[in-house]
């Protein structure tokens, strides 16, 4: 492992938990260098919600690949990114009435945050955003100042500025109306509250301990920004794809979100890409007023259009996420039950699942019993007390079975101890 | 072309100059569908140094994908990492006697910005950064903020604080002596310019209009900047991996920056990746403190690796590079010397090559004689002035002879009109 | 009155409500020049809290002009200084066992906001500030950060940042716990709030309304404060002074914040005078990190040592300024009660006095008809919904009488039509 | 001195190079309690045009007070405040074909620049101000960020933003023409600077070590503001009121700037006392858009207007500065002639002058020989290695030769050591 030591940054931290050489994936599955097969509940932080290297999409890459299809290739019109906007329109947008204009932001999430920041602020001519604690946009500049984790933030070296934090759903466990305090600073005109251009959110949060907000909540929030006319920017980039189930997470909160931030799983097979879709009417930018290198990369067009007419066009694939998301819950719940002094909360809705622990110490001992017994578990939370899963959406039924068996004898080792 | 219409944001811009789509690639050449080729000068903005799906990474990538290599892994260890990071230091490092860690700070070259800025604010201490007149770093907020053009930095929609421009090489023409203002406000404790964390600078200037530093300015910049305690971070995203020559655009002057950014042609495929090299001594974050989704994509370490041993193991590329450039050159001086009276001005080193028209206008209309006769060239300075070329760099010497073929053709056909 | 229209700004206010030109002044009283008389229950917005040209001021006042003591003297050592500097440790801090530095921050009151700021970001290390909402600190660009009114908050043409406003106390009209939203947000490592340098409050808001914070939600600030390592800023620029009883404004909480601003009435004849109270352990600014020209301007001085003198040797005055207040705010809770469908409320503290209205045209429409009557009195609130009484402090009972009885007839005019 | 030690800031500075207790003043002269007569050629930084305690301004507000006047007003109609006005536009505005509309911007000169700068940014639409190398506009958040010296800034706790510094006159000893850097800036789209709201400048910068520009580097800024559509404000706190012969310092550059901001000895008696003059189309802001506590301060109303009577009718206070100075100036360059070795350097402009000298440490020896013999003489620049002098404009002949006789034996003193 010495190039490893000798080269990259103290930065890394996911293989500081994981202390092996990864080298072969298929399906749920990772297998380290030496061959032993690990089960993968985090799918790249949810970039690979159709498992790894998916012989549907792999077969549509090679075939891409061998036959020299363009690579890169900016914003210039491709029959690559022309079969992907077709595909999204199809499979996606017109099935449930969306219209929305396609921004290609740049390769990552980040881009798609900034990009929706950047237009909302030109659009309204205003600067602030409201964000919510504990959310997760990203680690650009503009990204990060709607991010909460207090040492990321800190990384900055300047101070982040323009945005405003308000309580996440069940930020205090229901006790308060929602909004109430957000609505009464909008309304009253000595608040002191800059006037938003936009309000971004996660409908789960997923580095924020995957707190899923209710759906009344989202649609409480989508009425309140239209009431005081400000953008609504969901950040799909996590959650979207079908991690909870539909392929937009707000879908059943009946909401219509001014922008719609989507990377991760879109491009399919794992490979960078991003869109930000916006309302036709806010598409107000000037040619090449944002750009950007790898905003046209084709082989994850390719992939994502596969992905988008394989698992979209019925809706098995959503209705097994939901059930298969049960189960875990089902199961959560249950640890609740049989650890009552563990202080444990079952969180999550879909395939994005949250087992919180009474310390950050517990969840990190689990997840690493858990690696022990060859099975892949992130932790998240501002003090990564919650056990975190992001299974592929693909994953089977004997997988799903393993996982929560490794799962049980984890918590059992760390709590019965 | 109706679903790009219906669908794209209005912020596309190179469609507009090139309406035809594209359907395949290889080498110096991009074919529409209709089967037209293309020879393309303009390789992805840089990302395409080794030409379009260059038959030698191709090959490895479509093994690494057939054999079910990972491929998406976060900072996780993966034996495609490593084949990359020792590639970086046999090839790369070793011979140059250069002692860097390596940050993968997100898949773009704006990230590898945003990482040198916020890692620079973060050891120093100090905010402020000092970037160049006509500097291009990137659309995320950090990069914007440190790119000249206005109408990019409009986008922005907040101010875009934290950067003071200083004159970059031969801004006047050499009237002046180098750094004479920026020492001096350096110097004066009243001059009140805020005490900079890091210089940020391109060896060559490609977005504002092919401007070749030479290499005395460089050597020059970061004695000051050694002399006053501040970072020298070599933006090299478009420069680097041979396009001037060498593979770092900045060895000829004998300068060491305290970062280096790199992206575009590093994963050789032009598949997104990027990296940040720092001084040992100032990687000083902590684990997870810059994080990112897309930080690890090993198809593009497989074929970066590929790209380094195939074209970096001897001299022949850069050799070739600084030879074919001077071709360039030479013809483009030719020019101005045939059309006295067009303001004409032959800029560059290695092959990233400038012919400055004396308006945007007369360069705008050879980009689209050039397209026209078959031939991909963008314009680039701050009135889009510059005929810019970057072909790739295993451009053979006829594709070489009939793009200056071209380019002669339609500059007569918009000169002597 | 030609030459104020043809010369003076339209930013001008108070001119509009009361369109007279005034001349003279004595005690609670102002005469326009045609000699008609107003009794004054706005008393230079809490700057005359001795009445107009109070005789035993006035008195010192003369004879120090008169043998022609120094007028103006920045921070150099004066005879005026240092009898103001011992009035103010003998009749204030010594009987109350206070340790503070005396900071000459310039003339007015948000040149003590601002010299308090800027120490608390500079001894901390930190940029962010914690205001209320309503809250109102003054019109320079750090001071106007943390003031409330969107109005004022817009006209600085630039984004007002490093400020996050935190209800105040019965912002939600006692349905919440104290500090809910702010203690959470600090504990919570995930929350996105920028860490506090220091938190600047009003103990009554003036501008804001006659909000009067409870000595319970002051004493709770304070230790939350004390908890988290964050500096309390108290501005008593109006409300101190002896405006709500005592001296200063939160002794009855048993508060000791870490930093005072004082202004208006510690002049005690309405010349510009400031100054900024801090804890001796944070008084580290060099000499001359912060200076100004009207520093030290020995007038005020020495009608600053006589008002102490004359009015806090002993408690005559703070309990004339209880009883006073209490006699309003029987007369206001009355209104309140004769008047049950005008949504009135009595607020306030000592003589710092409101009666909301249900708009802000019924308040307006009041005081025009107590201008009418000849009595001074402005509105404020978010709205302008709250008649404002700031009377001297040492208006007679007669006085007071007339003033209650304009108002009374002033609000029978206005709510029995 | 013990109250003083006990309870005076350390931030304190010029009692730290005069360490006596000054008790009266006349004309050109302090006396310390003890009797001792200083010799003022500080006058107040530049607040004591007319001396110490003037005769004629000493009665005027001597019968104001005794006759109560109105002390304190905030914007109100006050007879003061029409007589003010009057003279103002008498015997300032009128005779110089000026139109202006004065705002009461607060109390101070930092109250006139912030005044100024909210304005220009309101009217402009944008956020940034060019400012110059060694500016001094105070110690308020949006002035300070205009300001050059570095000690200062740093107070701040904040990064300063919004501002870009400009070479000011004579920056490079004449080397370069005017403005060739901010000009070309300003033309070049790509150029990286926010485009400015305003330009800010002194016409002769005091703190920053009596630089005098030339009335062509004014006038060439000026027309370069109204080529660009940049607002000119003219910050005339220390060098307007005849300091440097006219009344405003920029007279004879014939410039008409945008803004002026006024303040030291627009009051005359050293009452704090600030007006911003505003071209009456950008008189934009609504009624208390900005406002205050310490806008009307009568009595410096009073011998405001007295001052401009009895000094500004006739043209002989214009005549003496400019002869007296001349004087000064004479003297210093023999200084130049007859220390050959000391690279002296004589500066200024009226009666603005300094006696620059090779480092601060000796400037700062000269003053404190001066201060040995009865001389109060201050130092700037931006290592206070200038000698500057601010002599009451109304200093008699015999006091100007007494003062250059001991500043010849301070100077010979200090070098001939």
């Amino acid at each position: 492992m010495s190039i490893f030591e000798k080269l990259e940054s103290q930065v890394r931290s996911y293989s500081r938990g994981w202390p092996v050489v990864f080298d072969k994936a298929q399906g749920s599955w990772l297998y380290s260098e030496d061959g032993k097969p690990y089960l993968d509940f985090f799918a790249g932080a949810g970039a690979l919600n159709y498992g790894h290297n998916n012989p549907a999409l792999k077969q549509a890459l090679l075939d891409y690949i061998s036959r020299d299809g363009v690579t890169h290739s900016l914003d210039m019109f491709t029959t690559a990114k022309r079969d992907f906007l077709e595909s999204l329109d199809e499979q996606i947008l017109q099935p449930r009435n969306m219209e929305y204009k396609v921004i290609f932001p740049g390769p990552g999430g980040a881009n798609a945050v900034e990009g929706a920041l950047k237009l909302a602020r030109k659009v309204t001519g205003r600067e602030s955003v409201i964000n919510f604690t504990n959310a997760f946009h990203g680690m650009t500049l503009g990204a990060l100042s709607v991010t909460g984790n207090s040492m990321k933030r800190g990384a900055a070296g300047i101070p982040l500025v323009h945005a405003t934090p308000m309580p996440f759903d069940k930020y205090f466990d229901g006790e308060y109306p929602d909004f109430f305090y957000f609505e009464r600073l909008l309304e009253d005109s000595g608040s002191g509250l800059n006037e938003p251009a936009a309000v971004i959110v996660e409908s789960v949060q997923g580095e924020g301990g995957i707190n899923a907000a209710r759906l009344d909540w989202l649609k409480g929030l989508s009425d309140l920004c239209k009431k005081h006319g400000i953008l609504l920017i969901l950040d799909d980039v996590q959650m979207g794809c079908g991690r909870t189930g539909p392929f937009f997470s707000f879908e059943e909160a009946g909401i219509v979100p001014d922008m719609i931030c989507l990377s991760k799983s879109i491009g399919g097979y794992g490979l960078p890409m991003a869109i930000t879709l916006v309302r036709p009417d806010l598409d107000v930018w000037s040619p090449g007023e944002h750009n950007g290198t790898f905003r046209g990369i084709s082989p994850a067009f390719v992939t994502a259009a596969a992905a988008l007419r394989t698992y979209w066009s019925d809706d098995e694939l959503e209705k097994s996420t939901k059930e298969k998301g049960e189960r875990i819950g089902a199961r959560f719940r249950k640890f609740v039950e049989e650890y009552p002094d563990a202080e444990l909360m079952a969180k999550g809705r879909g395939l994005a699942r949250g087992l919180e622990f009474g310390s950050g110490e517990a969840a990190g001992k689990v997840a690493a019993a858990a690696f022990d017994r060859g099975l892949l578990l992130e932790t998240s939370g501002p003090s990564d007390e919650v056990v975190k899963l992001l299974p592929p959406l693909t994953l089977t039924d004997e997988e799903l079975d393993k996982g929560l068996e490794i799962i049980a004898e984890s918590v059992e080792s760390v709590l019965s101890r």
